[in-house]
């Protein structure tokens, strides 16, 4: 079993903030992140699949189908996009974290990859930030 | 002559939209950077200054209190924010690309900078984009 | 199960020395390590917490809380110290090495960790050496 | 128990051709990696041994000594080399694609590893695509 | 006046080998970087421009279109290619390093580039190596 | 004419300390980096050179041999090392800043070139800070 590994980027704006509570409570809960104007960040994603090497061509998916299956299925969502309004699969009032999205972008990606299985998705958020889902119920 | 860099971090929102033109030519000429929703970015800032070390200290600046400076007169307005709404110093209706907002940091800097001499305002919006200014006039 | 890393450095001086060993059986196995005059680096550290994202929050635990127990409880004991003299929970006479400050590391921030459950302790010493501990026993 | 990594380098060539293949169908399959005059990359090759730290060095494994192995091992056979002409552990015929690559990879340095535990041989060839092998059968 | 930079990569084969010289002398020159079956590099090329940032659009140039333009006048010829044989403008017989490289590149581009003023091209072989050229005579 | 650049990397030890300053004004001057015990870095050292490709090697300086100019004449110096205690070419009394450093560098370095022009010595002692010198009186 081996495993293999795509990087792929996506830019996107984003705030976090719960519409029931009052302004003091998002300020306090989220700090600059409740900016209501939004921020945004520089995403780096890494989809990682499992399986064996192909006897003749040593792939255990064409790297590049992969690259075109994330870049249809999640990043044409995502890229340059505001994750609070613009993305369908992101249900509203829903917390646009690295958390939650990693969680997201596994239920998209699973349901459309053939040939491997899912592994991990990794979700940078900054250089010092990130998050990942291996598929585990809590 | 020493030059000495500090590097800095923020993140913040923003689009190219020029107000007077239609959607469909801003859409034309600033593809995805567009959207009117709003995109995002972790930007690097690198600012560099000149000058002797002194003897005693070995410092063309205190690096401390050089990144204070940046954080009081830059980071405090642009992190977090939206460039196009939330930041004094960035005119209305001005673009914020990044070849405009390392001429407008320069002049906010410069004014506050005392010690040593400002050489070079960097500025990289992805890992595969990059502005730098020197103070020249064009 | 949601994964979630905190990246923080800091920078100490150590040796590498077994005081009961004689000098030439210290320079043979730990060579330029243990210069006795000391040497040192730029750490990276990686702390990851796992849980479930709070179905309000979307935040396994506030990353901004994560980093201020991390500062307290490790870093404002070692960053700008000396490993082998400064920090009161690397017992005298142990070795600082990465291997060995990946599980002291564990221990003091475990203690300390509410609301989520430590996953992994990484420690980079140069970036071409690393370790990592999951609180496994040996 | 904890782990200990080692990052290494080397640059070498390949290409990715089937000989059974039609050259219509390699360059279908392997596109621009099916170039009959090569291309190449720099690979950068960790290493992770697991072990418990030697209580008196607190070493898991003399890193230097690691470093050795897999330059003796696996370095002086694929840096600078034409990955499918000059290494004799890789068959000839079969693809050097990262994947496969992983697997020889572990093959070699666990023959010869001993104090200690291979854990993962992890194998990047750009900085988007990485595979990893952890012993598993398939 | 403002530079902005742009970082493309490519993968490409090579080896260093004067054709009139000896084996002997070929490998006591070049090293491991005369193997005769060739190795290869990940390159990392930074193209920099200047010019005054437009004011309506707060672009010195489109960077979508310096990259397009930068792939189809250099990328296209040597991306997974083999650099002593396979690219045009690279004369037979000159060894394709680093430091000739940029000069290659400078006066292709050169030749294609309007509205804006080439500065400076930069070309990274290894994390170790880089070269730039700013279009000086010697 | 062609800039070469070679990275190399060392860790040291080192403390800012004025002798005949009082402790509290040293801790004033220097905060953290004036704990007695020392504290220490990875410093990552680029060395750049100038002049044109030889017409049959395509070098403008055989760049092994300028690494191991390198080595021998500051990296055997400073790598595992002591600043303030162990290096030859640094007074004592000096402090072991960046900015400092990079001055000594140039002149250790410029006397031992041959056949190349000293261009720049850029010095990272973070990831944050870096300090560079290209010769220039004050």
């Amino acid at each position: 079993m081996v495993y293999l590994t795509r990087r792929e980027r996506f830019n996107a704006a984003h705030k976090l903030w719960v519409e029931t509570w009052s302004e003091e409570r998002n300020l306090q809960t989220f700090g600059k992140c409740a900016n209501k104007n939004w921020h945004g960040h520089n995403y780096e994603l890494f989809v990682t699949v499992k399986g064996m090497p192909d006897p003749e061509t040593g792939f255990i998916v064409d790297v590049k189908k992969l690259s075109r299956l994330i870049k249809e299925v999640l990043l044409d969502q995502v890229d340059h996009s505001n994750l609070n309004m613009d993305v369908p699969f992101i249900p509203k009032g829903m917390q646009p974290t690295t958390e939650n999205l990693v969680i997201l972008f596994w239920k998209e990606l699973e349901k459309h990859l053939e040939g491997c299985t899912l592994h991990c998705i990794k979700l940078c958020e900054t250089e010092n930030i990130y998050a990942e889902y291996y598929g585990e119920e809590g």
